[in-house]
């Protein structure tokens, strides 16, 4: 017998059918003799049709009352699967973000959880219901609803894993589990048995859309193991778990291609103390995200700095290095939407060498260009020419021997 | 400058349009110095919708998850009036009946309120917001989610007003007030300025279809006056308050038909101590509301018992007097579900003489027969030939001069 957190996306309650199939799903790990507790979102499209909905009424919502409507959609997820479990003759509750006691900060849309009271679940789990959690929401100390934002469902099913310590925790979506690279580009692509939040957290920062980081990040200082599965499938799926020795054996564990990249370089800039601050800076005040930042030793007193940012963002980011371009004595400034990150991760990059060679050789062997390079402990990336992304990934995929992973 | 709660049916939040046109009129009432606390109902057809729903997922949902279900449709609207009132500059928070504390037993689909906490709702107001709150709901004790069944947002405006002691309660709905009697029956029918709490009980009864007694029933126990009002033509409507004595005046305010009715009659019945409290304990026992009881004297220790039910509910009805039968040594038991019933109400009728017979002659006049006669204290009511119903309403309705009442 084990107390078991489980997560349904959208897709995974997308019509009445889909309902029922998860329903019997969590009627047949209830009637093992295990205890459920299934955090369900939105149907899919439904949170999408809300926000076009309150838009037609007002061009900016506000925030709280934008929670307000969106929280609908997965309290609605929560009757109806507590009715489908109903109607299989057994025992289930739902329960919204305030029923269940999930109390959040009061940053509406982005919520964090500050604290989860697991009484009331574990009350209901102690009379034999299987008890259904309305995911993605909150509530703050004004007992005003929040929203926890993107992945917001799976950060609520691993927070309540941590809060009752469940024994595993599973993210069921529409896909098997963890690949060594997105199937649809690398068709070579393995499913991972196993790995390490850390790994994860890079494969998802990395553009590889599996889980949300923040959900990973609590996992991780919890320590709550969860498996990604699929809800169609019902297969067992990839283990995400804290790091064990056992897995260093393996070099690099994933690829990853990010296609949504912009490059921006101010060229001659003068070098001196506290103007790569002056310029980061001031793009952090504008709500700008930096990914990497390269700066080269100088010559004659002047430096080039380059920095990457999302395509969308790059109009913005273009404003903000022409304003400084006089103030910091830049010479030019130039930019570059035509760019994609490739990168590789795998903890056993601390424990084996040439990993950066290997990288750089399968590159240079597809004919690829390496524009700016990036590391940090378990991870390379590479900013390359966006119409080599997809022949980029399937050469470092190759490289690591990543299609033949156990 | 005044306090004033106010209470928008389905049709009037019905689509954006609409939700704009409301949200103007609150703006509007906010901006000539007064405070709104307005009560939304879910979309028009909504609940039916999510019914549907339900039934798909499950024949027959448990109380609890419907009402988990169901209260999602006037959260929304609550939510979408207040980005609506943004739209329009002025500060608005939704809330719902968890939020504002509207305590209610555990009756889950016809809950009962209990308790209403003011202080938030008086909070915002004295922030210069308007309040815009989901009706049809509140919580029980355990902090379930509760709905108070048919007529269910009129019933939290007016408690709401009640609790925050409100100036005036304005009901905003698709008819223009309170009429002598339903104009599409009678085309003469005229809307009255003024009608008491007792009256509008009455002809709520009789199947006028204004208001759900239990809401008139909280406003006449607390005292809350209201008007029932049309949020299509914002016209003065109809005031619904305590009896004065000027009211007297007039000695029947309105005049009702009920086409839903149906009577069963058992002939011969034993005429000893016990026998009606047996047939009508046994209906009571089944759920059934029996409207009209007509018990005549008896001749040789044998008397009739009548009574009327709804027409859906004669099977249930038939079944119980046929089961009763041999028991209380009945001869027969008769059924007619092609009755109506038609009905005057005043409070003058009880200083004024005369009422039952010229309500008699005018049926007589046109050739309706009446087949039972009730009477209270402010209302006479005769079952006829339902396919004399109209013909009837629009009888008394003349004969009390209704057509000419100011």
């Amino acid at each position: 017998m084990a107390l078991i957190v489980q997560k349904y996306g959208g897709t995974s309650v997308a019509n009445p059918e889909r309902i029922r199939t998860v329903a019997r799903h969590i009627v047949d790990c209830h009637d093992k003799g295990n205890q459920v507790v299934a955090v369900v979102s939105a149907r899919a499209k439904q949170t999408d049709e809300l926000i076009a909905m309150a838009k037609e009424i007002c061009p900016e919502p506000s925030p709280r009352e934008l929670d307000m409507l969106l929280s609908i959609g997965e309290q609605m997820s929560s009757a109806l699967m507590a009715m489908a479990i109903h109607a299989l003759g057994r025992e289930a509750v739902s329960l919204t973000g305030v029923q269940v006691g999930i109390k959040t900060d009061n940053i509406y849309s982005k919520a964090k959880i500050q604290d989860i009271d697991n009484s009331r679940i574990l009350g209901h789990l102690s009379r034999g219901e299987s008890v259904i959690v309305a995911g993605f929401q909150g509530v703050d100390s004004a007992n005003n609803i929040t929203t926890l934002g993107r992945g917001g469902s799976d950060t609520t099913a691993i927070a309540i894993a941590a809060a009752i310590k469940a024994d595993i925790c599973d993210i069921y979506t529409d896909v098997d589990g963890v690949y060594t690279a997105d199937p649809r580009i690398v068709p070579d692509a393995r499913m991972l048995k196993t790995i390490s939040y850390d790994e994860l957290l890079e494969m998802a920062s990395l553009g590889a859309k599996v889980m949300h980081s923040r959900a990973v990040e609590i996992a991780k200082r919890f320590d709550v193991p969860f498996r990604v599965r699929s809800s169609f499938t019902w297969a067992e799926g990839t283990l995400v778990c804290k790091e064990v020795p056992e897995m260093e054996k393996i070099t690099v564990r994933g690829a990853a291609v990010d296609k949504n990249e912009a490059k921006v370089t101010m060229r001659g800039v003068s070098d001196k103390p506290g103007v790569a601050a002056r310029i980061f800076g001031e793009i952090a005040a504008q709500n700008l995200n930096v990914d990497m930042i390269i700066q080269n030793i100088s010559a004659n007193g002047r430096t080039d700095v380059s920095f990457t940012v999302t395509k969308t963002d790059l109009a913005k980011a273009l404003r903000i290095a022409e304003k400084l371009r006089g103030e910091i004595g830049a010479a030019e400034v130039l930019s570059d939407d035509k760019v994609a990150k490739v990168s590789v991760v795998g903890i056993g990059m601390r424990s084996h060498t040439g990993v950066a060679e290997r990288m750089f050789r399968a590159l240079a062997e597809a004919e690829v260009n390496i524009q700016m390079i990036s590391t940090s402990e378990i991870k390379i990336s590479c900013v390359i020419n966006d119409d080599k992304a997809d022949a980029a990934l399937r050469a470092v995929h190759k490289a690591f021997d990543l299609d033949k992973i156990e």
